[in-house]
């Protein structure tokens, strides 16, 4: 490693950063599908639809928690380097398990975002066209889709810094 | 790079290898969805399914078409440097335009698979209460999914490789 101390130190607060970023964006967007209930009235008694009626949504959802927890472990092991200067894991071992598990949570948070975001749109249309637009339900689910695209992108941007913090193969 | 000659041959011709592958079921994933049709009868007369009444299966579609430009690409650039030894862009440039390239289509790609995938299940049961099963064309979307899904496998495992060839930072 040729760079410098302190830009070492500005790379993990940049992180730490992201990671705290994505995990606001995260509980905002797990309480928002969670929660998200609509109802629609129809001839035989109200309709009601929530997250778990729909695999789509569901699938959402675990991405969100895996992610959540994932940011849970990843800043409190920031805030450990941050404060004391040491990585818990020794070794390199610390720098691959950083790149791999922002590697693969991004890919985790962007497909639910995008299994989110596909079942909304064709299947709101398909409401529609039944009478039954669940517009509120939809456009709630909607924003939590987004707000997941948001922490995905989050965690995308820290990938690149710990891709960028891998040391050389030997 | 104190990697040896001969450790970087071999990693050029594995990410070239995950090209073809991806480059491969890519273009089996673009035939499968583009000439999918199904039909089903109504009292209406016979109901007709195609891709691109669905906005998942075009975003899907966009995405396979994006990740084999890219693929041809990089395969016109891999087996340059495989048979000439040297790269097109010179300096550190072309480390990162693979690392960049790589993880931005890798995203692109599981984003695709996971909206047809989203997409298809939530509809496929909709479509099914009201007995148009359209059992054939679900099958053949899931199919080019699963197909984006090992291409997104093979460029995510291609990407590792260009994240671990990225020169330190100076």
């Amino acid at each position: 490693m040729d760079s410098t101390p302190s830009t070492s130190t500005i790379s993990k607060s940049v992180v730490l950063a992201l990671r705290v970023l994505t995990f606001v964006f995260l509980l905002i967007a797990l309480i928002l599908i969670a929660i998200n209930k609509g109802t629609e009235d129809t001839t035989n008694g109200p309709l009601e639809a929530k997250f778990n009626d729909f695999h789509a949504y569901r699938y959402m959802l675990s991405t969100i928690v895996i992610g959540f927890a994932y940011n849970i472990l990843q800043m409190a092991l920031s805030i450990f380097i941050v404060v004391s200067g040491k990585r818990v894991i020794s070794g390199d071992g610390g720098y691959f398990f950083d790149f791999f598990g922002d590697k693969i949570i991004s890919y985790l948070l962007i497909s639910g975002s995008a299994a989110g975001y596909g079942v909304s749109d064709d299947l709101h249309s398909f409401f529609k066209a039944q009478e039954l637009p669940f517009n509120s339900f939809f456009a709630k689910a909607n924003a939590s889709a987004t707000l997941l695209l948001f922490a995905f992108l989050f965690t995308a941007i820290a990938s690149v810094f710990t891709s960028l913090a891998l040391p050389k193969k030997t």
